[in-house]
C-alpha cells in the first residue's frame, strides 16, 4: 500500500471547513467588537443592529418574520429549545411522536422526557428507504400529542422524509406542533416551512463558525426557555449573545447558496456509487433517492472502526455513524431501522461530500479502499 | 460641555476586551482546524486532545479531577445545566434555596421550575451589605431542600456572600447541592471550592472569548443534561463541541491571573470612590466591603438610562443594572433588595474596572459627571 501525505477530507457532514470569506469577516468583527450586544452605549448598540440585520436576512430567506429567528450555540441547542421548549410549555398533553432515526439531540432529549417526566413516546419506524409512513404517522396521532419530531434529511444515510406530507398530515389530523430537524437538509434538499412550527439550523454544516445554531420558531407557538437568563432573543434564550457568529450566520447562508453546485456533488455521487458498485465486498445503504452528498455503505466482514483507522491511516477522512455517538461500539441505530442486519450496521462507511470534493479524490478514495479490502477482508 | 473623541470602557463586569495573545492564538487555531472534535481520524483527534489538555489544565487550576470540568455555551447555560440539571435528577425534593440578588440566569430558572414544575422556593434577603444572612440560610433548610443556589459576587454591586460559611452550613445542615455562580468572582476574591457542589464560569468576563463557559461538577453529584445529544462532555453536554473556545479557556484563565493588578484595580476604586464623594448628589450603593473593580453608585434625580446616554455622549461606557435586563426599565432588584428606595434603584450606575483603566480616565469621568449633574440635576 503506498505511503501518502494525501489528506482527502470526505466528512463534510460532520462539520465543514469554513469559507475563507466568513472566516476573514470573523477575524475583522473580533479585532474590532467586543462590547456586549445588549450595552445602550454606541459600541452595544453598533453590534446589536448587526445582529438584527443578520437576524432580518436570515428571517427573509427563511420567507419568515425576524421574531421567528432565534439564534442558539448550535442546532442540538436549537433542538431541545423546540422539545423541551414546547413541551414544557403544554405540560397537560404528554404524547410526543418521533422516528427510530432521528439524531441523538432530537431522540436523547424525548427518551429524556420520557424517562424524567414520563412522556408518551411513539417511535415511528422507518422502511428501507429510511423513511417514515405516512399512514403510521396519521395512525399515531392522538389528542394529546404534544409534539411531532422528525428530520428532514437523515445524517448518516442521507434518506430524504417526506416533510411537505407530513406536515400536512399533522396539521390535518392534529392539534400537535411539528418540529423538523433540517441541519442535514439546509442547501440540499427544498426547504418550505408552511405548517411547519419549528425547524433546527447549524452553521457548522454549511461552511459557517462552530457554536452556531438558529431555531426558526413561528409566531404562534409558544416556548419555555431552555437556557433562563434574561432579555436576549425575546426572552426565549438567555445569555451574552455570542453577537459575532450570529451576525456572521446570515452571510454563512448566502455564500454557502451563492457557492454550491449540486451539479458537482450529483456527479461526484454517481461516479462512487459505480465504482462502489464494482467491489462485490460492498453493500450501498443509502437509498437512492437520498441527497446527493452522502453515500453510506458497508464493507462485507470490515467493521467500521478497522476501515476508519485503515482509511485515516492514508489520509482519507470518513465517519461511521453520526460523529455525535462515534465512540458507541454499537451498530449504527440508523441502519438497524432500515432494516439492516448487525454485521451490516457495524460495518458502515459514511462519505460525504463538499464542494471541494474531486473526482480525482474518489479514484484514490476507491483504490486504498479495493487495498484494505485485500488485506482485512481475508483476516 | 467639550466634544471629545474620548473612549472610556467602565463596563468590564459586563464583557472584556479579549487577551490579545489569546485573540492571536483564536486565529491561528481558526486558520489550522476545522475537524469535528469527535472524529476518530487524526485531524479529530489534534484537537480532541487539546480540549481534554485544557479541561485537565482547569481542572488542576481548580483543585478539582478532569470529569468535573463541563464546557458549555457560557455562564448563563452552565447556572441552567446546574440548576435544572440537579433539579431533574432528583424530582422527589422539591424545594430550592437561593437569593434576591441572583443574576438572571440563576434566579429565573428558579423561577421557572416554581411557576412550571410547581417548586417551592425559598428567596433569602439580603443585608444592606448585599449578602445573605447565614442563620436565615441554616433555618431555611429542610429535609425536601434539593438545591441552594447562591452567587458569591454580585454583578451589579460587587457584594461578597460568604461563600465558604454558606458550604459549611449546606453541608452540616442538609443533604442539599450547593451551586454557587462565580462569574463575577473567578480573579476576583479567593475561590476555595471545597463544599462546593457546582460552581459557573464564563471565558468573557476574564478577557476571554464569549459563547465560553464552564460548569465544575464534583463527581459525586449527578446531572440530567440540559442539552440531550451526543457522548460529548461525559454524556452531559451535547452538540458539536466549541473546540476552539473550549481549548482556550485555560489560556484564558492562566493569562487573566497573570496580568491582573489587584493593586491598581484598588487604586481606582479609592480615588473613584473618593471622588463620588465630593460631590452632593451622589450616592454609594457598593458595600465598602465589596470587590473593588466594581462601583455602584446613584446620582439624586437622574435616571439612569439620562446617565447613560450623558455619558455615552462623552465616550464614556458604563451600565446600570445587569447588562442582561438593560432594557428593563424596573428598578434594579439589587438596590432594591438591598433596602434601596425605588428613586436610588432606579438612577443606579454601575462602574466596573480592567486592569487597563487610568486614573485619568477616572478624573475625566468625575469631571464628565459633574457637568451632566449641572446640566441634569436642575430639570
Amino acid at each position: 500500500m503506498q505511503q501518502v501525505q494525501t489528506k482527502i477530507y470526505f466528512d463534510n457532514a460532520s462539520t465543514t471547513k469554513v469559507n475563507e470569506e466568513v472566516l476573514s469577516s470573523y477575524k475583522k468583527l473580533l479585532d474590532e467588537h467586543f462590547a456586549n450586544s445588549e450595552s445602550l452605549y454606541d459600541s452595544g448598540t453598533i453590534i446589536r443592529d448587526m445582529i438584527e440585520k443578520s437576524r432580518k436576512s436570515i428571517a427573509s430567506f427563511f420567507g419568515v418574520s425576524s421574531d421567528c429567528v432565534i439564534f442558539t450555540s448550535g442546532a442540538s441547542e436549537s433542538n431541545n429549545l423546540a422539545i423541551k421548549g414546547v413541551c414544557f410549555n403544554n405540560l397537560k398533553k404528554k404524547h410526543i411522536i418521533t422516528s427510530s432515526i432521528e439524531h441523538s439531540s432530537v431522540f436523547n432529549t424525548i427518551m429524556q422526557l420520557k424517562e424524567t417526566f414520563e412522556y408518551d413516546v411513539t417511535v415511528l419506524d422507518v422502511d428501507n428507504n429510511g423513511a417514515i409512513s405516512l399512514d403510521d404517522l396519521k395512525n399515531s396521532l392522538k389528542d394529546d400529542t404534544v409534539l411531532v419530531s422528525i428530520m428532514a434529511v437523515n445524517n448518516e444515510v442521507g434518506s430524504i422524509n417526506p416533510i411537505n406530507e407530513i406536515a400536512d398530515i399533522v396539521k390535518k389530523y392534529s392539534r400537535a406542533f411539528l418540529h423538523v430537524d433540517m441541519v442535514q437538509a439546509l442547501g440540499k434538499v427544498d426547504i418550505n416551512l408552511k405548517n411547519i412550527d419549528l425547524a433546527s439550523f447549524s452553521a457548522h454544516k454549511i461552511e459557517g463558525l462552530k457554536g452556531s445554531g438558529v431555531l426558526i420558531k413561528k409566531q404562534h407557538v409558544k416556548l419555555k426557555p431552555l437556557i433562563c437568563a434574561g432579555q436576549q432573543e425575546f426572552g426565549l434564550r438567555g445569555g451574552t449573545s455570542n453577537a459575532l457568529v450570529n451576525i456572521l450566520f446570515y452571510k454563512t447562508l448566502r455564500l454557502y447558496f451563492q457557492n454550491k453546485n449540486d451539479l458537482h456533488i450529483e456527479n461526484l455521487n454517481k461516479l462512487l456509487i459505480n465504482e462502489l458498485k464494482k467491489i462485490p465486498e460492498i453493500k450501498i445503504n443509502s437509498p437512492s433517492n437520498s441527497v446527493k452528498n452522502i453515500v453510506n455503505f458497508s464493507c462485507d466482514g470490515i467493521f467500521s472502526e478497522i476501515m476508519l483507522n485503515a482509511l485515516n491511516k492514508n489520509g482519507i477522512m470518513v465517519s461511521a455513524q453520526s460523529t455525535c455517538s462515534s465512540k458507541s461500539g454499537n451498530p449504527s441505530h440508523v441502519l438497524k431501522a432500515m432494516g439492516f442486519d448487525d454485521l451490516r450496521s457495524n460495518s458502515c462507511i459514511r462519505v460525504s461530500f463538499s464542494r471541494f470534493n474531486t473526482e480525482d479524490e474518489i479514484y484514490y478514495f476507491i483504490s486504498t479502499l479495493k487495498e484494505i479490502i485485500k488485506k482485512y477482508g481475508s483476516l
